[in-house]
């Protein structure tokens, strides 16, 4: 990589690689789209075994929040418990029905997640051209998380690059080349596909996990996919994209001037969905004990009006 | 029916179609246990259209929670939004990224979900046996939503009993039988199998939303499942049940003495899968207009830890 | 009031009674600059009886809100409880020691409140010239609550319309005019002085706890300060002006084209402290009993950073 | 001290310095009760200089909790915003009226707070021999901080410990003795009278401002009051207790097989209101700026129905 890249570079690869438009002014599903009912049904027919994978961490306050862009660990707390049931506080129920119930407070960014195409942006323009004035206080009138409803499932595809590099992780700082990313699919034996969801083992989640510290998790030098990227996504038609890191891209970027640059191409100008902080060793190590590095894939968000993203719990059906 | 309901009865049936122990001691995952893999391979060869219908209500502050039980809508707030990123407040972002966060604050039970194996009990035990001081205001350390994170896949069937008897919707306090439960199935033309995730619609929701109303929605009268699908659930080998209604069951209840009583036989001695809340008025039209009433069907919980539900977003895939 | 009041009248009304760099032009306490240690001073003289009457509204579900401007009431959760501490979940702790401990998720706005000076603004600024673009998802980065932390402590002074009226309470949409608060004094034998804390009674919340209904409490039709007040406000050089209603105004408003003019005014250009939902009916009945109108007041603010409000309990001192 | 100090003398110091029934059966008010109106009075005519010192600490995300105990700092969300109203998101109000709301989210415990009388308790009983399954997920229904919503002014005296041993801390693990606290009184010139609200500074949280971490301030090694302190907090009828510490006692604790052992005693038994994590090295500075370490003291708790603490602004007034 000799040229130069700069915020410049990324405006013009933005144009370069826009779907703005692609499936009309109306579109906000972006990428999905290339899920079609044909590929869908192609990957329905993918499982051979009969058993599913969770891609989701725990939601818990053992999380990889620290505090970095105001997010926190989820707060989980009880509304009514077993322990009251036994104290004799829920003895106004009739016939000895007792119960527990609970709740969360969440950033919706803080764990296993999907972010909604009205999560980045740049002058003032998000997915599809719609203005950024629209995602206020009161949520995105546009974009937002409920237009993906009735996703994400489709056909997944893991690439998991420390096993072809036979190390545990790869380095923070490691830019991940599309080149990587065909020769890791060759290896595998494993071809990609227009409406692929792409799943990306860096394996730097499971060292946060083995060094128990997630310290510089979020936001903090890390392995990740290259600018680069952008154009392979497009070209491949890449229905989404998820990584085991917090935010997808090589960190730090290579685009001194530009932070997450490619967000700002390939979330905001192709429409891709982005999926961050999925555990993926377990379908690491599933997928390499047979040797079968696709499956059907079904990660829905929830559709919490507005929202600029989702917690999942992706799963693997193979 | 002329036979006497009571607590009495409750405990004698819960006794009956109890399968604790069925797979082991240390099982947590009841009735889904059923979804075999071989279940779950003919549940992915269901699909041929390639379609996806969601099930769930929309999370936001015009859901159904109307303060009963002390549970409110989600509350869903901005940590960082588009008209910041305009006035400049994110100028500290180099080369012209912005972005928008969210949070959510919400009660698990409060839409679309699934109870937890921890969500009911009586007699000081939960499901397979489990002592309830384990769900204290740390969270549940047993039968907690987190132990059914590799699911909920398998194969779905609805059951539309508005459809069958020609009406927009069952009245309050219809109680739904068995022999309604199989009618409906044969009428449809569809089999109900070990190992089904049933989904059973009342038309209840469909009518708060045209009556823009959910007085009475949740914890009022309302038509459900009679305590008497106890039996079927258990000898079909049922997965999951879930409604379009706040709590499944017929209300008032047939046991006078007795809340809830059809949650307490099949959640905590059958080990059963609720699920609650569920928009079913849109799948209803799909499968009507096709006449194809089973699907593949993706539900996954968010893994929270400790939890005693979850919300979730269910996916027919057809 | 043959004089037509709209917009403009509100625009040049805040040129007319405006502080801005009247305390400099880093000043954000505005009013509560008319607190002067000799005002604090004899503010502590006034008590006789040694009693003080809380002037809050409990916050619990059973509040006012009911989703105006997407404020609910105070959701409080338990993070421990006695009941765990019985069933033996604390037993890791030593020697018998058991706790409870809790949390608060809140508007700021839900209760008994005070208004930061960073609540409302009109055309891009607020108090003291500020920009409004500093009120981000982030917080105010000025006027916020934590610059009156050392508040809010002087003379209070309760003016009780409807006892003056001999009714229980003012009718929605009546207009208090400053002749009429005046006469409130005079008849209770008070005057009103530089830096008073005044608290003007209607009786809404009264009748709304009477009717055991909140309906139309927020936002909807009241009785309160006319937008007349503004003179008479800044002449007096009030320190803080607080009512038992909503939002202190009578709504509807008197400006057709304008929401809440005298919080543009007074809040905005006068820099004036408003306090909103106080319970006011315990101290009118101790004001009654002795004839005393005037009392130590004390109600701090907590200093949540960057916040626009803040619930309080306040204090007459009597 | 030579005396063995343990969870059974804990117990017997308990029965000692009990004060249950001494106000009622009823009583849920504690040592507050000996705020008599004379009393307050006397309080009230302490002021000589007309100023205010707050004496809470920011609540935000600088806050101390690190998660101990599950407690995490104050989360502040903005509801709307001056950059929503700059993008036009709020034109549908009319004449120019613009605002900001906002929202927290935290636990009562996680800044500078009074623990109510509902907070600690052992033997399954609580202040006045209530039950501690009063105290269950919807809050305590008996020693509740409601109760207390009249409070907390009267006489407070400041007791600066660092300041008499002329350091500017005083180490982890330094018990402060019932003669050390006689003995900074009589240096400051100040006499501890029935019904005072003792601040006791020992310079742990200006130690953890200075070295800009809060490592170990929540439950770790900590100056802070011997469990000796019990009899003369007793004795000398004091109405309150607070220090700029976590948890008000010394730390380890003096008692190896008993957790807060004075807590224990002083709260359960005694009924004395406890404040934890004051800020108090503003008023220190004040007191020795003119040597008077007395004042008017007002610390009203937020009357937040059934819960075990308040976050709170304590003020003092000179």
């Amino acid at each position: 990589m000799t040229e130069r890249l700069d915020a410049q570079t990324v405006r013009e690869w933005g144009r370069r690689y826009s779907n703005w438009g692609r499936w009309g002014p109306d579109d906000q599903r972006g990428t999905l789209n290339f899920i079609t009912p044909e590929r869908l049904l192609a990957a329905c027919a993918l499982p051979r075994r009969g058993r599913v994978v969770s891609c989701a961490l725990p939601f818990d306050q053992r999380g990889p929040q620290t505090g970095f862009a105001g997010r926190h660990n989820p707060v989980h707390t009880m509304l009514a418990t077993g322990t009251d049931a036994l104290a004799g506080a829920q003895d106004f129920l009739p016939g000895g029905f007792r119960y527990a119930d609970d709740a969360v407070s969440m950033p919706l960014q803080c764990g296993t997640q999907w972010d909604a195409l009205a999560h980045v942006f740049y002058d003032g323009k998000m997915y599809n051209g719609r203005d950024v004035s629209l995602v206020t206080s009161n949520g995105a009138r546009a974009n937002a998380i409920e237009h993906i409803r009735d996703g994400v499932v489709g056909r997944g595809v893991l690439l998991d690059l420390p096993r072809l590099r036979r190390v545990n992780w790869l380095e923070n700082g490691t830019a991940i080349l599309p080149e990587d990313l065909d020769a890791c699919a060759e290896a595998q034996g494993v071809s990609v596909e227009s409406g692929d969801i792409v799943l990306v083992r860096t394996g730097m989640m499971g060292r946060c996990l083995a060094q128990k510290s997630w310290e510089g998790y979020c936001g903090g030098p890390a392995p990740g996919l290259s600018v680069h990227c952008a154009r392979w996504i497009y070209e491949r038609e890449i229905a989404a994209v998820a990584t085991d890191t917090w935010g997808v891209e090589v960190l730090p970027n290579e685009t001194a001037d530009c932070f997450q640059p490619l967000h700002m191409i390939s979330l905001r100008n192709t429409g891709l969905l982005l999926g961050e902080i999925f555990a993926l060793d377990e379908l690491a190590a599933a997928c390499a004990e047979d040797g079968d590095y696709a499956f059907l894939f079904a990660a829905p968000p929830l559709p919490i009006t507005g929202a600029v993203g989702s917690p999942i719990n992706p799963l693997a059906i193979r």
